[in-house]
C-alpha cells in the first residue's frame, strides 16, 4: 500500500528534505512514540534499554499522524521567520527575547509577576505537581479519564491521586469533584481540571466553572489546563483566566503547542497569582530557548492564522464526525483538536490494525477501553484515517470483532 | 564613539537583519543581563518588576559581548543546518531525534542509561541540587568562587553551601574539599567541583580528582561541572567520565553552550551511574527542543568545527593575556574561554567603565573583588577590550584608582 505523503503547505523548510537520521525504540517505545509521548519529552527513543527497532525519517514521514494531538500544520510563515531570526541568539545567553512574557501578560491582561513560561504546558504541570504535591500524604483530584500527565507526575513523586469518573454523557462531574476534595481536604494538594478534556474534547461550562469554584475551599489550588481552549465554538464556554485577576488560587495554563504548532519547540505558560507563580518557580529546572521566545510573540499576534487553523480544524472535525456516524459510529461532542469515537470493541487491537496501514491514532484511555482519540489532522491524513476505519469496520474483509465476542 | 560591531562570519541566518523587537529591563536586570544569567533562563528581561528600561536590539548589537563566557563564533555551519532541517518537527512531540542520547552515549563508551539530557547543564546543576540537598538541613560543598548557580540554587530551595575559599594561587583545594565533606558529613548532600574553575579557568589536576574521589565517603555524590572541557591544553587535566565507568557516584555535567555554541538553544547533559540518573529524573521538569537534539548530534560530529574554535579561542586569550602583562597587569592562568585579569582596584566600577565603552565584562565575584573576568571573543571584539581597558587603567583620562585610594 502507499500511501501519499502528508505535506503541509506552510512548512517550507526542510520539509521535503530526504535524510538519513535514524530513530531507535524499543517495540513498547515505538508505541509510547506513536502514542505521543506523555512525558512531553519527545525523547522516548533515546533511554530504553532491551531490543531495539530502528525506525528512519522516512518511516516516520509515512505516517499519518493522528495520535498526539499535534498541529499538523506546522507554524505558520511569521513564526517560521521569527525563529530563523531568532537564529542568531543560538549562542548566546541574555540577548533581546521579543518581550515574550511582557506579550504574554498583555494579551490576557495581568502583569507580568502573573506568568510563568515552561517548556511547553507540560514542564508546568509537572512543576505544579512538585509544589504541591510536597508530600506523600498530598493528593490530586481530577477526572478519569483526563489528561494523563499529571496523574503519572504524583505516581513519579510518590504522591497519590484521587480520580473522579466522568458522568455518563463523558462531561467531568463537577459535584464529584467537589466532594472528593472536600471529603479529602487535608490531603489535596490541588484540582486538576482540563477544560475542554482530553481526551474527550468536551468542555467544563463557565456556569460549572464558577460553581466548581465557588464550592471548593477558599484556598485550593485548582489547575486549569487551557491547551486545546483556541478551538471551542461553545457560548457556553469561557477561559477562566478573569479568576487569577479576582485573586482565587487558580493557575490557568496554556501552550504554544497548539493553535501556534509549537510543540517541537517547547513553549508554555501558566497564569495565576503572584504567591503561586513564586512558589512554582523554585521547582522549575527547565528553561526557553531562544527560537521560542520570538516564535512565540509572532505566534501571538498572527490571529489570521490562528483563526484559519481553527476553522479547518474544526470544519475537519465535524466532516469526520459525520462520515463516522454514517456508518453507525457515533463520537463524543469535541470542542477540541481531536474526537473520541465509539468503536463498540476493544480499542487496542484497532490501533494495531491502523497502525499496518500508516495511521496512528491514540493510545488507549481506559476505562474509555471502547473509544478512539482521534487527533484532527490533515485533509489528506483524515482521508486516510475513513478510508482505514472502512477496512477496519465494515469492509469485506473488517477485521476484530464486537465487543464480548 | 562608533565601535564596529563584531560579525560572526558562522551565523549566516538572520544575523544581520535590522529589528525592531524590544528588550525590556530593570537596571539591576541589565546588569544581569550585562553579566550573563546565572540561572541560564536569559530571561531576566521578562521577570522584574518596577521602573523599566528599553534595550534595542540594535544597542544589544552594539556591545562587545565579553561577560557570559558565551562562543562568540555562533554554531558552525554544520549545526545550523541540522537545526534548520529539524525546523520540520517543531509542531511535533514524537518524532526522529537523530538518536541525541544514544550518540552521546557513544560518544563516552557508556550506555544511554549513564545519560541525561537537561535544557543546558544549567538545568542539570539544578536538578543535581534538588535531588541531594533533599531536606534543608542539606548542604553542597564546594569552592568559592565557582560557577554560582549551584550554591543559588541551595539558596533557592532553603538549603545550605559550605564554600571552601581557594588557595592562595587560586588554586581549588582540594584538601580543603576533603576535610569539610568530612567534617560535615551527615549534612553533605553532594561536592561541587567545577574544572576547569569558572571563574578562575584554572583546573584541576587528574592527581587531585583522584586523590579527592578516593578521599571522599564512597556513597558521596560528586558532581564535576566539565563545561569548559574542551578548551583544555594542560595534560595533567582529564575528564572524569571513566569514574562514571568505575561505578563511583560522580556525575558529570557536559554543555553545549561552550564548544558548540548553543546557549540559547538549551543543551546539555550529564553523565552518571543509573541509579543517579533515576533519581535526578523525577526532579526534571525541562524538555529539549527538536532543533537542539539535531543541532547536538551534527556538533558532536564536526570535529574540525571544534577544533578551530578552540584555537582561535585559546590563541586569543594567550595574546590578550599577554598584552595586559605588557601594561603590568598579571592574569590568572586560564584553561577556559575567559580569564581573570588582576585590575588592583575594585571591580564594580571598572565594570561600568567598560559599559560606558560598551564592552560588557564579567560581574564581580567575591570575594576577587580586584579581579576582573573577560569573555574571549571575537579578535575584534577583543581589541575593543584591550582598547578600553587602557583607556580606564593607563590613559592620560585613566579613571578610577587604586585600591584603598
Amino acid at each position: 500500500m502507499d500511501f501519499p505523503r502528508p505535506v503541509s503547505r506552510r512548512l517550507f523548510i526542510g520539509g521535503a528534505a530526504a535524510t538519513a537520521g535514524i530513530l531507535t525504540l524499543t517495540p513498547s517505545e515505538l508505541a509510547l512514540w506513536a502514542q505521543g509521548p506523555q512525558n512531553g519529552q519527545g525523547q522516548a527513543g533515546a533511554q530504553g534499554q532491551g531490543a531495539r527497532r530502528t525506525t528512519s525519517e522516512a518511516e516516520y514521514d509515512s505516517y499519518a499522524k493522528l495520535s498526539s494531538n499535534e498541529n499538523c500544520y506546522g507554524p505558520p510563515e511569521s513564526v517560521i521567520q521569527a525563529m530563523t531570526r531568532a537564529m542568531k541568539y543560538a549562542n548566546r545567553y541574555g540577548y533581546p527575547d521579543g518581550n515574550i512574557t511582557q506579550e504574554i501578560a498583555d494579551h490576557h491582561g495581568v502583569k507580568t509577576e502573573n506568568i510563568l513560561l515552561g517548556a511547553g504546558s507540560g514542564e508546568l504541570l509537572d512543576v505544579v505537581g512538585l509544589t504541591f504535591l510536597d508530600s506523600p500524604s498530598k493528593k490530586v483530584v481530577g477526572s478519569d479519564p483526563s489528561y494523563g500527565s499529571v496523574y503519572q507526575q504524583a505516581t513519579t513523586i510518590k504522591a497519590d491521586a484521587i480520580k473522579v469518573p466522568l458522568l455518563g454523557d463523558y462531561r467531568q462531574d463537577i459535584a464529584g469533584l467537589i466532594k472528593s476534595t472536600k471529603t479529602h481536604y487535608r490531603d489535596v494538594g490541588f484540582v486538576y481540571l482540563c477544560n475542554p478534556n482530553n481526551p474527550t474534547g468536551q468542555i467544563v461550562t463557565k456556569k460549572e466553572m464558577k460553581h466548581l469554584l465557588n464550592e471548593l475551599p477558599e484556598d485550593m489550588p485548582v489547575l486549569i489546563d487551557e491547551a486545546y481552549h483556541h478551538f471551542v465554538d461553545d457560548d457556553d464556554y469561557a477561559t477562566s483566566v478573569p479568576y487569577v485577576l479576582e485573586g482565587r488560587p487558580v493557575i490557568i495554563a496554556r501552550t504554544f503547542s497548539k493553535i501556534a504548532a509549537l510543540a517541537g519547540m517547547r513553549l508554555g505558560y501558566v497564569v495565576a497569582p503572584r504567591e503561586l507563580i513564586v512558589k512554582m518557580r523554585a521547582h522549575q529546572t527547565g528553561t526557553i530557548n531562544a527560537l521560542v521566545k520570538w516564535g512565540g510573540v509572532a505566534a501571538l499576534k498572527d490571529t489570521a492564522s490562528q483563526a484559519q487553523v481553527k476553522k479547518v480544524t474544526v470544519d475537519l472535525r465535524k466532516k469526520v464526525v459525520r462520515d463516522l456516524k454514517q456508518l453507525g459510529y457515533e463520537s463524543i461532542p469535541s470542542e477540541g483538536t481531536f474526537f473520541m469515537v465509539h468503536i463498540k470493541r476493544p480499542v487496542q487491537p484497532v490501533i494495531e490494525e491502523f497502525r499496518k496501514r500508516t495511521v496512528l491514532v491514540g493510545r488507549p484511555f481506559p476505562p474509555m477501553l471502547e473509544h478512539l482519540r482521534v487527533s484532527v489532522g490533515t485533509p489528506d491524513e483524515m482521508a486516510r484515517f475513513t478510508g482505514a476505519f472502512k477496512e477496519i469496520f465494515t469492509g469485506p474483509n473488517a477485521v476484530g470483532g464486537k465487543s464480548g465476542s
